[in-house]
């Protein structure tokens, strides 16, 4: 279970808070002794985009942990007041320098374990060199379906989306799947 | 914006707190004096079901706020550690005491301005009569599409999937839609 364990104190009046299950609530919350604040936790998004030009794939080798040195698409947590297309293009402008039209929903993934929420979109770079590196980036590259670095891939749900993607697009068409990985 | 002003002291270690863009970040936050803890604000997710039996929809009418008194389907905050599809069978149980079977993801729609993302399904009923009044309900019950209160219903979001439901069901073949709720 993730119970964050770091959460000591009323992050609204600063009074210690204890581990309880509020009335008419069923889950243990971090409710605070003196305000009766309830600090919940939730799952967090993370929203994504697999930037595309004609038969390549761009792929960022990240210079950051988790996963240093390993590649993926670009993704991170989706800011309060954005939509989630716009979260995506933002991650990838932030960690590709690399903006993108046409994005459009591929795939939704739910990772119960570490309480996250993926969502995966597909989106067509303006040029065949419309990309950099970003702040978060050690190497940004287009890469063919054999070149893939399929032994340094940095998450599950980014080699899943891949695979789902490549395979789908031999059949020509493409869908929007729910997975769940556990 | 939404800026949570009630975040006044760091949850972690008690001491108060500042708004400021931490090194690297482009964003305000939430930044300890202290121990140096940032309490990121993310968005939400709220997984919902419209859960069916034949050719009838069924809804809840609201017994808590928001929109006391008003008619939405089964839905509400994902927990950790469930996937969105449990998120939603859960809420379809605790809301319409409705096990629901056959969960197929429907739409997933981005609330910007209140930093929500909700994930509908379908779902059908196991039984003609299976469900009941659950604790934050009034009332619960099957709705032919003439009978549907269009007048009455407590959320936006809830409308535009009973509306695209009813209108696909008519064409044969339901899709998956990514929505912008602005």
């Amino acid at each position: 279970m993730t119970f964050d364990t770091s959460i000591r104190f009323c992050n609204s009046c600063g009074a210690s808070i204890e581990i309880a299950i509020p009335d008419g609530d069923t889950r243990e919350r971090h409710v605070c002794n003196n305000c009766g604040r309830i600090q919940y936790q939730n799952p967090k998004i993370v929203t994504g985009c697999v930037p595309l030009w004609q038969d390549r794939i761009l792929l960022c080798r990240r210079a950051i942990e988790p996963r240093l040195g390993l590649w993926t698409v670009p993704a991170g947590f989706m800011e309060n007041n954005e939509t989630l297309a716009e979260g995506a293009m933002r991650e990838t402008l932030e960690e590709a320098c690399a903006p993108v039209s046409d994005i459009r929903l591929f795939g939704v993934y739910s990772l119960p374990r570490i309480s996250q929420v993926y969502v995966m979109f597909l989106g067509n770079l303006l040029r065949e060199n419309g990309f950099a590196v970003g702040a978060e980036t050690l190497e940004v590259r287009l890469f063919r379906e054999d070149e893939i670095p399929w032994d340094e891939m940095a998450f599950r749900v980014v080699e899943t989306t891949l695979k789902r993607y490549l395979g789908e697009r031999e059949h020509g068409g493409f869908s929007i799947a729910l997975t769940d990985l556990h």
